[in-house]
């Protein structure tokens, strides 16, 4: 593998840009969509960032997402309201969504939209940062097309359901981003490529007994949910919530396209200004910090961290060092431009 | 250990109530109380049903838990409520302010209820089943005094925080209900009791490394998060939603007390009559229900299951046969009258 590229924001997001005109976005919507994926690589989610920007311009190719197609509410009530996604950007839509979730919780001091007819919204904690930036505490769900087997099943009939909660805090908010499987099948393939194991059970092998060998699960293609019977669960939960709020598609709905889309989701936002006084907001989160910070470290040198702390670091590294990109993805991404 | 007694409802809840009458509960509390401890005993959840009611009446009689005392409501903005819990039962604060989500979520859509100062809600599912008995997807969080080593640290430090999740079904809802760690320590004693490893690694031995030995888990006190570093950061993440949403203490808070009290919760509801239409809710649940019935066992004679349903089995076993009651227990219950 080659030694990745090192690009700064303002090496890539012209080049995003541009080939996101070429595909019938507007030029607001392009700016965006390209800052979207050019931080989800800048804070290190590189798996939903800049490595996934070619399959997603494939995806507007094939008409499968629609560039220029924007949410538009289906119903209203109260606190909580339902949108139709009709198919367009999965980020955009999601970004859409989350802002009028925050401006609801203005008044409400929660707001809830649903989102349905929807697509991948690419890195799930853009919008929960929204939400952080905003000085609300952000939840986001989303459905997925069946990639997991449920607990006690054999084959694929659950979404991983990512589960987003972010929080402001500063310099960077607290944030939670998870699939419900223990590891990605990104994530387990890295592990392969360094001939190591899983640090715990991730999946079965053929034999259908649990493993920490990632290439036995690759093969398998059944990789676990997180916490076993938990995640499993908890997706099971997440996808009837999205399902049943927005009016939208189920995972196993989804699952008999053949290609995920039309995927459906949920946004929260309390508005803590609104709903309690700012310094009890900071002394819960100051005594949830110190308390992590306190706690002495199970190996030697390592430390306790907040959900998002990583996060940070690797966003502060990324803006000394220069974004890493895969040369082979970037070659992909520079003939977008043609 | 000695075979359980089978008793029925009707032989519990009289003695249940003489008890809580005696220690200053009014008949109208003491009713819902007894019921709320029988039922959760009656679902196969004994470890919060009557195996817990002595605990409980010592805590009444240390005057951690006041019985006598109802929430009262601290502040309100649109669909989000705070309330103090004023050191009450919690399975009565709980059940109060689940009741009041499910009355703002009428016309709102959806009814957020923040609660501080509470105590331990005994049964979780109690109050997701109340949502989903009236038509609503009910979501309840709390936190608890420190329990778990959060993941990278090797002291107990955050709370195993369940988080529930109910929704309406026939003929019992959809019901998920977890702490946050993988395995509750009752349950690895279960297994040493049996001489039975754990399905896999639940924690530290005293070499700090993981293991799924029960025995050595009991001896070192370090059970992991369930989904190991995501179980852990969604407990973070609950503590902080309950704890900001209530302006009530924090897990960290809660352990300088030496003794578990004055919790934080939130109870939220979406009325689905409200929200959307039941067509698509009943569209939504049979498309899950179904898809999980079809998907083929891992191990022969299996069965997959959506969350509750194996509840729903164990309260028709324990109507037919008698709820099981350890014969110790009961000895101590009878106790309480006197």
């Amino acid at each position: 593998m080659m030694a990745p590229l090192r690009l700064s924001r303002g090496d890539i997001e012209p080049v995003l840009v541009t080939g996101l005109l070429r595909r019938d976005f507007t030029h607001e919507r392009a700016a965006l969509c390209a800052r979207l994926f050019v931080e989800a690589s800048l804070d290190g989610v590189y798996s939903h960032g800049l490595n996934r920007f070619p399959q997603f311009i494939g995806m507007v190719e094939r008409g499968v997402v629609r560039p220029d197609r924007e949410p538009s509410r289906v119903r209203s009530t109260g606190a909580v309201e339902t949108w139709d996604g009709r198919l367009g950007p999965g980020n955009l839509n999601a970004w859409a969504c989350m802002g009028r979730a925050i401006e609801m919780a203005r008044d409400r001091g929660v707001g809830v939209v649903s989102l349905r007819n929807t697509n991948h919204w690419m890195r799930g904690g853009s919008y929960g940062l929204r939400a952080a930036g905003s000085g609300c505490i952000g939840v986001c769900m989303t459905n997925t097309q069946p990639n997991m087997p449920p607990w006690g099943g054999r084959e694929a009939a659950v979404g991983n359901n990512p589960l987003v909660i972010a929080a402001p805090n500063e310099p960077y908010p607290i944030l939670l981003d998870m699939a419900m499987s223990q590891f990605s099948y990104g994530k387990m393939n890295v592990h392969r490529q360094r001939g190591e194991k899983l640090p715990c059970p991730g999946g079965y092998d053929l034999d259908l007994q649990m493993t920490d060998e990632p290439g036995l699960i690759l093969e398998s293609e059944l990789a676990t949910p997180m916490g076993y019977w938990k995640g499993s669960g908890l997706a099971i939960l997440i996808d009837l919530l999205v399902a049943t709020l927005s009016g939208g598609s189920t995972t196993a709905e989804i699952g008999e396209r053949g290609e995920e889309y039309g995927i459906s989701q949920v946004f929260i936002a309390f508005d803590l200004g609104r709903v309690g006084e700012k310094a009890e907001s900071r002394r819960v989160l100051e005594a949830i910090k110190s308390s992590l910070r306190r706690t002495p470290p199970l190996r030697e040198g390592g430390a306790v961290r907040y959900p998002g702390q990583g996060t940070w670091q690797r966003r502060q590294q990324n803006e000394r060092e220069g974004i890493p990109v895969d040369p082979g993805i970037w070659q992909r991404i520079l003939q977008t431009q043609g």
